[in-house]
């Protein structure tokens, strides 16, 4: 008999038809002789619809408010799929952040787990009931609503799991596990079966939209097994676990890529000692996320200095370089919206030289031009055209021979899975 | 200075724009020196859309869950007040039911309050904050979210003000206040500087829906001022308060009405000891609210038994009815849906005797038949035909020298006004 976390996404609870839906998922797992708690994120987008009506009041709106506001998305859902479970004669009973223990520091709308508590969860297990827990929020020492911010419902499914000693925390969402590369790009992407929290948290730093990152070092942390896993087939998914010998064989895990990101470049720097220093404080202090950097060799004594952020970050990125341009001495600034990241991950990588070479040259036989390179010890990562990024995941994909022998068809997702896709929320 | 409980209803928070003006509101009496509570009930239908989704998934919610799903609608809107004051500059904090302190009994979806707690109130309204406080809710002592039923958000905001010790408890509504007539029926009614709360239990009881009874027992209960006041302007409702020597003037404070009931008679059945016993019984413990009730004379020892129902209730009533028909021995039943109630009410009748013969002229001159009497030491009901309510309203309003030189046209109200007032939530 085994004791499971079964944490639900956005999608999975966006009608009271697919609340139903996940209520019989759980019970079939009651019904197989395990016990389960339930961990849900607000219902489709209510989480948007309700930041759209805090906005609509203030600009800034008080971080205490806000996060009452947004939790009451996930106290919703909870309470809904309680009752779906009620009804179908299993007995549920709901929790919020702070009836299920689960307290944070208090740095609202993106709070961090401290201590989880989950004794009146454990009883309500030991006395037969279905807990249902409501993700992203907890409750700081003064009594007050924390969020834990984007991809907190993950966390706090970890979270519970970990407080409850479970065996395993499975996560639900649309996709059926991890691949080796995103299937729609890469048709002959294979499903794993297993992977290290290391590789997996590079395949998310890298674009891989699985799992939130947050939840995975979580995991890593205390040693939790996640079992990532489709809402909409029995099929297993993919075991997030510490690595072992069996998964030292494959040299690369996955490819993984990322369109969200800019490319800008600062040209005509003077090339002197604090300049870069001077333009990548300002840009983190005006919270722009910055993931590669690159500086040309000088010429004359001037250099171009080019880095990535996302696209969400690029209006503030530009505002800091117009402001500081003539400061550092800079000409002027390009921006490149049309770039893709494409990264080689593998924990194998550290035992077997010569995966850059080998990336580089699959690339270069594809005419896919390189723009600018970075690495990990578990980690290549390349930025290229953005048109070309099905082209250079594929080809990375064959020459790692990650292949798989059956093709994947976009078909096999329905409309409604495809829209989900998409919609995907925390 | 004195210290305010404002309570602002569904209609009055149902958009951002409208939440914005309730901030106007409560900043202009932060301005004018005095200090103030805010107390919120839902937005708009927030509470019927929630009650929707749990229909939607279970016939027999556990009412636990239910109430923890609807106590999110009054979250919602006062944590967006709470925005919206602080984004005027001001400061203001949200309080859930449970930080509020208001305790109640274990009876989810109709919970009564056992004691207030205010605590927390105080403490920021002493700091400068305007507290805005969820309507509707509190907690009982398993530490479980209940909820108050209809009209609990008026109850919040009364035990608020007697919690904290306020001069008064404002009830800001669609309606200025309240009136001797429904002003639509009767377009010469005044509307009262003040009432006492008896008449007002009365008028509320006979159908006048400015106030919830319940909230008016509580106030009465602990000494609490409401002053019922419109949220569209800022000219002076209704006080509701202990009767005073200058309320004593006035027999009569009102003429109620309600269409909203219907009437039953059972035919000609035996007319033996214990048969209404029986028949009414049945009809309690099926939930039937029975309000009127008569048994004709008896003739040839056969009798009719005749009572009213709130039409909610006619499903219930007639099931029972059907059932027990031939254990009690009546032939068959009748139903009249096309009734109204209308009351004079008016703690003044007490010490004047004729008011009864008075209304009996009155409607008698105007062609109205009387179907049933019922009365109370302040309040005389006629059931008559619903067709005939308007007129009958006016006789009686202009019988009782209740008449008002100028003459309430509709069209003082908005298309909105006239809108929210059909929409006007709990």
């Amino acid at each position: 008999m085994a004791l499971i976390v079964a944490k639900f996404g956005g999608t999975s609870v966006a009608s009271p038809e697919r609340i139903q839906m996940v209520a019989k998922r759980l019970i079939a797992i009651k019904q197989a002789g395990d016990d389960v708690v339930a961990v849900v994120s607000a219902m489709g987008k209510t989480t948007d619809e309700l930041v759209g009506l805090a906005r609509a009041i203030s600009k800034n709106p008080p971080k205490r408010e806000l996060d009452r506001l947004l939790s009451t998305g996930e106290q919703v859902s909870m309470t809904l799929l309680a009752m779906a479970i009620e009804a179908s004669g299993y007995r549920a009973m709901s929790f919020t952040g702070r009836q299920a223990g689960i307290q944070t520091d208090t740095d609202h709308s993106k709070a961090k787990i401290t201590l989880i508590h989950a004794d009146r969860i454990i009883t309500a297990v030991k006395a037969g009931v279905i807990p249902v827990v409501a993700g992203f929020q907890g409750i700081d020492q003064n009594g007050d609503i924390t969020t834990l911010g984007r991809g907190g419902s993950d966390t706090t499914a970890v979270a519970v799991a970990y407080g409850i000693g479970a065996d395993v925390c499975e996560i639900y969402s649309d996709v059926d596990g991890v691949y080796t590369a995103d299937p729609r790009v890469a048709p002959r992407a294979r499903k794993l079966d297993q992977i290290s929290y290391e590789d997996m948290l590079e395949l998310s730093g890298a674009g891989a939209g699985v799992l939130q990152s947050r939840a995975v070092e979580f995991a890593r942390k205390y040693n939790v097994v996640i079992h990532s896993r489709s809402a909409f087939s029995d099929a297993p998914g993919t075991l997030i676990k510490e690595a072992d010998s069996s998964m030292e064989q494959a040299v690369i895990s996955g490819i993984a890529h990322d369109t969200s990101e800019v490319k800008l470049t600062i040209r005509h720097v003077p090339d002197m000692p604090g300049i870069a220093a001077r333009v990548f404080s300002a840009l983190a202090g005006n919270s722009v996320n910055v993931d590669m950097i690159i500086q040309n060799i000088s010429e004359d004594d001037f250099t171009d200095i080019t880095f990535t952020c996302p696209e969400d970050d690029l209006e503030r990125a530009e505002e800091v370089i117009q402001g500081s341009l003539e400061r550092i001495g800079g000409r002027d600034y390009v921006v490149d919206t049309n770039i893709a990241k494409v990264s080689v991950v593998g924990t194998g990588m550290k035992s077997s030289p010569g995966v850059a070479a080998k990336a580089f040259q699959a690339l270069a036989a594809s005419d896919v031009n390189i723009q600018l390179i970075s690495t990990s010890p578990i980690r290549l990562s390349v930025v290229i055209s953005g048109d070309q990024v099905d082209l250079a995941v594929r080809s990375l994909h064959t020459a790692f021979d990650l292949d798989s022998d059956k093709v994947f068809e976009e078909t096999m997702l329905s409309a409604e899975e495809l829209e989900a896709k998409k919609n995907k929320g925390r």
